[in-house]
């Protein structure tokens, strides 16, 4: 018999949906809006009868479904309750209970969305062939994602994988969105980036085409290293070094397989994955040395994924 | 029935052996010499022997057994294969299938020293009660173990929990063992002390009863600290800032409910886990603010307790 899985990715304004079946692509994916007003009492609602609705036009039973597994933008407990999370004005809300009384009573695992992205990456993306892997996302801010042996290291607060606030950028003079100074997000990011250069710009007297833009963005401040800019080269710089550093401190604990590289900030090109790779190596424990560094494959599309992953994942 | 199961940690001169009834104290602690001699061929069949007289002793059956877990003092493949470990003169040696075809076929679990004596501090020791922990152990170098749900993270390379080259003491001036400069050992070890509080004296002129002794331990360090002493104070506050640093890094990857501290340098006191904590707290991410730090309990036996954890974890 086919298992039949749903992946739901909630975000704050739409909820991404897939049908799969067992570990090949999904049969179709989907998107519905997220109705975040009323508290987002509608939100598990408009999930369950949308997984309803797919089973009834493919005449699949519910006995023909193992799951489903749901991303929430927030932090989530072992036990699937989601604490007060703005992007959905939720208050607390017991996830996978309520979603499995309204669905057949069908099993739903509950993830916080970048561990659960992670998990798409590791299963279907970048990450797929390998057993370890540690996810790096380069957005506004840096997410992160492990996953040992296949499964999410979520950590005793939800707070495993949360490597963008880890203590290591020592030239920060800003405070973090999280309230410490000197997190790894604060260089290697997109909003790191465009931080630094507009330091590196303060700080030095040189021309750089980076002076010509009132609010140049990360892309443009990348832009810049690639054609030589020394602006764009002292910032880029300074983020491979703290990036570089960083992954092998995380290698130092948990050594993976594989690094995988994904946001906004890795679609620069390949060579950021060569760059990373040179710095990892520069600084890693020699037992580490041959780690890979790879880029993300499944884009916006790895919470959905990753959801189904869960999904399927045996306790 | 009673499941019986024996904890071995193999060091380069003795081999402690434990024999458990389930999660209980030991029935029974001994300890063998370890025969290096002629390539260590003698290491596993002296096991063997000490095990199966022990059952004769005792009256146990093979089938009231579950298997033998074994600590090495090298890397071990998780197909429990050593290669090449100089304290035993092992060339490449596959102990599981080894010691399990001389010793009933009973399922033999092999694990890296440093490794099995966090899990044994997880489940007897100073992380018991706690799901997620991660050990350090303060002695020569800074040893280290992260035991996730109850089992250990070995990694790709079985580098996991290789805190001690962790890359972020900037501050160093030498070369660590492992070839690399700026390891967290280099500051938060007994040779770390050493050398730190060598370099503190050197580079500054104030008096020190570190100055009167030739040849100062790390010990002597500790007690100039807690003496008010200038060096020591300089030394012990480098470490400690390294060291709270480095803790809350780990927190960021793995998350743990608790450190546990041990090895020599811990035995300096309860003023250190304090201490400790509060540099954690300084530099953790909010998230993990409420995260322990415990001092561990087995001592050197922590390698034996935990051999008899691998040889109980379920698949």
């Amino acid at each position: 018999m086919e298992e039949f899985c749903f992946g739901v990715d909630v975000g704050g304004t739409t909820v991404k949906m897939g049908l799969f079946a067992g570990l090949a692509e999904p049969l179709h994916t989907w998107e519905i809006p997220t109705r975040t007003e009323d508290g987002g009492k509608n939100i598990l609602s408009d999930i369950r009868e949308a997984m309803s609705r797919e089973m009834v036009e493919r005449g699949i039973a519910p006995d023909q479904v193992v799951g489903a597994g749901v991303g929430i933008p927030g932090p989530v407990t072992d036990d699937g309750v989601v604490n007060h999370c703005v992007n959905l004005g939720w208050p607390v809300v017991h996830v996978r209970e309520q979603l499995s009384n309204m669905f057949y009573h069908l099993p739903i695992r509950v993830g916080n969305d970048a561990n659960v992205a992670a998990l798409g990456e590791a299963w279907f993306g970048g990450g797929k062939g390998y057993r370890n892997m540690v996810m790096l996302t380069l957005g506004t801010g840096l997410g992160g994602g492990v996953i040992m042996n296949g499964r999410i290291v979520h950590g005793s607060h939800g707070a495993g994988g949360e490597v963008g606030h880890m203590p290591i950028y020592t030239e920060a003079t800003r405070v973090c969105n999280c309230g410490n100074t000197g997190c790894l997000e604060q260089i290697a990011s997109a909003t790191g980036l465009v931080h630094k250069a507009r330091e590196v710009l303060v700080h030095n007297t040189f021309d750089s085409v980076l002076r010509g833009k009132k609010n140049f963005t990360a892309k443009d401040v990348l832009d810049a290293y690639l054609a030589g800019d020394p602006a764009g080269k002292l910032t880029v710089e300074c983020m491979l070094d703290f990036l570089g550093r960083g992954m092998a401190i995380i290698a130092t604990v948990v050594d993976p397989d594989v690094f995988v590289i994904g946001g906004g900030v890795s679609k620069t090109g390949p060579w950021l994955m060569e760059a990373l790779k040179e710095r990892f190596d520069h600084y890693a424990f020699f037992g580490c040395r041959d780690t890979l560094v790879l880029p993300a494959k499944l884009g916006n599309d790895a919470g959905m994924y990753g959801a189904a992953a869960l999904a399927l994942t045996k306790e």
